[in-house]
């Protein structure tokens, strides 16, 4: 085999990533078969395992990547800015995490590899960013900040299982000035002053 | 065939859906064959489908039950005691409506009846409990009726997707409290001082 840069061996990871994503969103995860996702990525499965040892990791690898790419938003422009973002995610795609669910509750090997990444990468630095907001005034301090994350992702959950479940929601706006008002200090202040 | 009483009637139906939602949240919406659903149910597919003429139907029925006790539950202690009851929910049996995802956003037939009967019946006496809440200030009014009960029913949505993909939230307590925050006239005030 002749040898491959590794210029070349990332854009191919990347074409087997995209050409995957439009696979399992078309098809579903279990609906992704092997002949499936050799046409829709355009290479063999012997060159696509060369990459990803098998549809799962596959999958993980796409997961991962959208947490991620969320994660970021969050700290970069705002939880406002992530929940937008879900807003305009194809519900297609969104709809193959839910397939996943029986598989995430049934396979504990399959559901500690699909936590364990975000967990250990991503949970830390979102939890260190709510803190400092937290310290800057910008978010109620009466909560620990992995409650208060926890919440807007629960939300986001929420967001996402509608789109996906074909329910979009007709006004974002609203959605978000309702949770401003849950994790603003402002809100906690009158809380409190009226308990 | 001998004539069949009402009250014999209703128990049978009773039987069905007892069965077919174990077998549902056993063997997920495609797994129920007909050979498990007549096995789960003890019954025949004939006596089964005298009853509800499709799988479909049955789950349909299945999902109306929910959607109606849960707003029942709304209407008679408050959206708090909601969430607390679908914390309590079986995540088989919610992941039984992940599974659906597919089929609600590409099956235009199974999605006007998932919606219909729910909308029709049960949306209008929740938006008219949510309004008389907001006119004695228990509720804020700054948002329409159908965006407060829509905000709330959205987080009831993010907390059983992540029950049903196995992330149980650790504090019930915590998230109705984020929750009272953003709905609570309290909160609404204090938005509007600050801004």
């Amino acid at each position: 085999m002749p040898k491959i840069s590794e210029e070349r061996k990332t854009e191919r990871r990347e074409q087997i990533l995209a050409g995957a994503r439009r696979c399992f969103a078309e098809h579903g995860y279990e609906g992704a078969t092997v002949i499936r996702l050799e046409r829709d990525i355009g290479l063999s499965r012997g060159a696509i395992f060369n990459y990803f040892p098998s549809k799962e990791d596959l999958f993980l690898e796409l997961s991962y990547r959208d947490n991620a790419r969320l994660v970021r938003l969050w700290m970069e422009k705002g939880w406002e800015a992530t929940l937008r973002e879900i807003a305009t995610e194809d519900p297609a795609w969104l709809g193959v995490f839910l397939e996943i669910g029986r598989k995430l509750r049934t396979d504990p090997d399959f559901r500690k590899r699909h936590g364990a990444r975000s967990q250990d990468e991503l949970a830390p630095p979102l939890v260190e960013h709510v803190l400092a907001e937290q310290e800057r005034g910008e978010l109620r301090h009466d909560q620990p900040a992995e409650r208060v994350a926890g919440f807007i992702s629960l939300v986001a959950n929420g967001l996402a299982v509608q789109i996906a479940l074909g329910e979009p929601i007709r006004d974002v706006d609203a959605l978000i000035e309702f949770v401003r008002t849950a994790v603003e200090p402002g809100a906690f202040r009158a809380s409190s002053e009226t308990a």
